[in-house]
């Protein structure tokens, strides 16, 4: 392996997300003015019993949705709905199809926001937990989709994890959320333009054989993890299902106690090689009103961003990241970090 | 006007970043759990004398492509490379068309990566500069990129500004920055469809007649400055020149310092009104490699983000922002800031 600062930029194109990539090590090397950069993680509050998402304080939050185990105090982990949600449950979806004289869109903001609380204990995080328990979690969302694509006007549920400060997080007790909404959101909808151009181009999905170059980090039953060939960010993770399927929401027990154990592998070995940095996952799904057989370019993934440096105008503008590690190298080290 | 915690959240389009916003005043009242947020801006180091970019200190910098006036020591602005390029400005151009055999793209990293040195003096901020001396800025982006466009293989050129630590920037002295790449970038691509698909529908270019309602914030004698309807950021601004034109090149002399203007009005505003926040600007102009023939339904215009809270794993997964503050609230609010 090249060195890292051996190495001349290059410019790669993501063909997942349409989007290009600089990989440039000589951007690790720039000098930083200001007085102190926060910690990228600071302490929680040494006093836990205000924390509403701890045992005991189901009162302070907003109404619970599920609880697993169900009917217990001794929960493991809870569904609520968030308090402050974008969008509101109670409204009815009518997205304004005449464009009015400025021809401006919009619509009343119909859709769910949940928040899924991983644990009752404030000190734990979610990869302290066994593979069973990540897998907990993930069944957990999987429960909650499905109760979700009943009503007619969801069109797609992102789910997420914001963790530490500088990943957006609010809260420190360990969780995750849901938002379901009545539109396709642009990403997604360019996501799936891009891989269905990939697979007309190829007549295979482009994800169902990403695990075998040398971008690949770890393996389980039924996943591979790699950092993907134009990776955005620095160590950037996609856990991606070695079978084709389109929607997360058909993962089924035995495949979650696999994807627990290797989500779990990954966040320690994140954990144990950047110092616990903040970081966000997102599931990257399919949509819910196209048909299964509709899908065979749409492969979902679960994306891991560590957050390590913030973005800047030239990212705001556009759309391009700058990315100072090369995908080999963030592999070959995440390859390499021994988890006892 | 509603207050904003009255208003029910919506959810809009952006016509010209064909992006959905979620606009969500319940957004802003929800509680931080974190023990302390970084101050957004910390103060710059109390000895000022490492700058490499103040006057004097001309010799620890990258080379310098131009200086404004010429051939002075007592220059206002300098262009330099960046010492730390995403790209580098020695290499060949080389795409591969043919991709791989995993179907990957990816090209040597050629490009052309400048900072642009704002004023001499550390203290300084752009809005403190007169609307001549924030002309004269603009004028040297023209300026260099009159230069830069005459390389073939330069497709686009993204000239943006970062201000303060959480907007992204490394170094306190104000300055901005020149990327010019041998790609379309993925936003310009999309921003590029998505205008002509509104085009089309209407005959009419979206940004001609986008002062004309209760948008807007303040006009010039060419520019007109306006809160987005579907805005992503809160208070988020758009500067558009008032007459069609695609490139931001085209600018001429009196133009500049009408832009100057406005440009250090608006950042005034900011300041004022958010208690001096970190921000970027972005300048979004046409692709070099099309006829301006071929353009009439690409409006330059520049657009000034102040940072104020982060996003996480939602924007990052769906591309939709939640925008606490109503376009239509923040237009008002920045109506009415009075700078003396
Ligand atoms: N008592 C209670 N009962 C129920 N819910 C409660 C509650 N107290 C707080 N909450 C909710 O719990 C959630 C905690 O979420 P996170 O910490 O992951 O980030 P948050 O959503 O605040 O914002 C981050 O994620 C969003 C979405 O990506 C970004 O828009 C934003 O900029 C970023 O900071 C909040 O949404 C909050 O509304
Ligand atoms: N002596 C010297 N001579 C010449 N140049 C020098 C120099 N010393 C430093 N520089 C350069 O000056 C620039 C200052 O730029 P900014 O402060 O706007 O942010 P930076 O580019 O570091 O990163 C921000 O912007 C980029 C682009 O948006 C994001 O990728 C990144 O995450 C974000 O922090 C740096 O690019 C640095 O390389």
């Amino acid at each position: 392996m090249a060195s890292l600062s051996e190495r001349t930029p290059e410019i790669r194109r993501d063909r997942v997300f349409n989007r290009h990539v600089i990989l440039s090590p000589a951007r690790a090397r720039r000098p930083y003015d200001f007085k102190s950069k926060s910690p990228a993680n600071p302490t929680p509050p040494s006093s836990t019993t205000q924390c509403p998402f701890c045992i005991g304080s189901e009162h302070e939050c907003a109404p619970e949705i599920l609880r697993f185990p169900p009917n217990t105090p001794n929960w493991k982990i809870r569904v609520i709905e968030n308090l402050y949600p974008a969008l509101r449950r109670d409204q009815e979806h009518n997205f304004f199809t005449n464009p009015d004289p400025n021809f401006r869109l919009s619509s009343v903001g119909f859709g769910f926001h949940d928040v899924v609380i991983e644990t009752p204990i404030h000190s734990l995080h979610l990869p302290d937990l066994s593979p069973i328990g990540v897998a907990d979690v993930l069944l957990a969302y999987k429960t909650r989709i499905d109760q979700l694509r009943l009503h007619q006007s969801i069109k797609y549920i992102q789910v997420f994890k914001n963790h530490g400060a500088t990943a957006g997080a609010s809260m420190t007790h360990s969780h995750s959320q849901m938002i379901a909404l009545p539109i396709v959101p642009p990403s997604v909808s360019s996501r799936l333009e891009s891989t269905k151009a990939w697979f007309n181009e190829t007549r295979k999905c482009g994800l169902c054989n990403i695990g075998s170059d040398e971008v690949s980090i770890d393996k389980s039953a039924h996943f591979v993890s790699v950092v993907p060939f134009a990776a955005s960010f620095p160590f950037e993770i996609w856990i991606v299902p070695k079978v084709h399927c389109c929607h997360f929401h058909e993962l089924d027990n035995e495949k979650a106690v696999d994807l627990g154990g290797l989500l779990k592998l990954m966040l320690l070995k994140l954990s144990k090689q950047l110092n616990d940095p903040p970081y966000n996952f997102m599931i990257h799904t399919s949509p819910l009103d196209i048909a299964t057989s509709d899908l065979q370019f749409s492969h979902w993934f679960l994306q891991i961003v560590p957050q390590l440096s913030g973005i800047g105008g030239f990212e705001m503008g556009s759309g391009c990241y700058i990315n100072p590690v090369f995908s080999e190298d963030a592999a070959k080290v995440l390859r390499e970090v021994k988890i006892t």
